[in-house]
């Protein structure tokens, strides 16, 4: 699949076969993120994956969204300096797990494999139920498997590129 | 080129061809964006593609890095809803615009393109070149054109997968 391809076919899945990702799709999932850049490469990162079914139930609970437990696989994404800020003013970490993040979701793509991108849950609950250590920034979560319907989402309702688009100016 | 070649080609390129970016190259680097998810599908967001030689010029003076100017095209990513939060506490807009801009990044690398992430750069100068407006928050700039060299980055060094990845908790 190119990655034309891949952008257009990814979406937000939100149901998911119980059956378990294979070993190898998982790992190219993974190298997809292992791979991505990060500011000044620091790889400030870390990425739990959540199997343990009591466990997925638990993120599941404190993101309020009860789907994402359905999925065999939950990826925890974690920034480890959440306190660096590039000169522009933006925070690396959210950057690079973004980068980290979206890359997976195209792999999982490319392997048949469905996602979604979790951006609302309570930090200081996932924190307690993944033990991540006060300091660091749980910045997303992301169920994966296979879908449960036919692999595809509802069509993309997008602004044209005339909208989004300026040239030389805002 | 599959998904996983592009993430592996990807690299950050900072020497370009004169030689313009042909458009029906250039639109689908932009459509990767157009078709990129954000929270809550707002697509808060313009792009501004930067062609003119002298603006080009001013945007790499104040992101300090005169080789932006080098590339045909500069693409400035511009967020406008810079106050949104999601409820994990993260600002959505820099979630939002790092997708979309990995997007064109990976398409680009597809296209035989090169781009570089640029994350440093005087706020405050670049959005005066550019008549960004005050609410709105630029996130990153990135040079777009074909590789001066053999558009191929060195070999990316990275952390082991066993070094950043965590089964079940962190």
């Amino acid at each position: 699949m190119n990655v034309a391809e891949a952008i257009k076919n990814r979406y937000s899945c939100r149901s998911y076969k119980a059956e378990p990702v294979p070993e190898e799709k998982l790992k190219r999932v993974l190298e997809a993120a292992r791979l991505a850049p990060s500011a000044h490469n620091t790889q400030e990162w870390k990425f739990i994956v959540v199997k343990d079914a009591e466990k997925r139930k638990e993120v599941a609970e404190a993101a309020g969204q009860s789907f994402v437990a359905e999925a065999p696989v939950i990826i925890a994404a974690v920034g480890l300096n959440p306190d660096d800020v590039l000169s522009s003013g933006i925070p690396d970490y959210i950057v690079n797990l973004a980068v980290a993040v979206d890359h997976m979701t195209l792999q999982a793509t490319e392997e048949g494999l469905g996602t979604c991108w979790i951006g609302a849950f309570s930090q200081e609950k996932v924190k307690k139920v993944l033990a991540i250590p006060e300091d660091y920034k749980l910045t997303f979560l992301m169920p994966l498997g296979f879908p449960a319907g036919n692999g595809k989402g509802r069509p993309k309702i997008r602004k044209s590129l005339e909208e989004i688009i300026s040239y030389d100016k805002f």
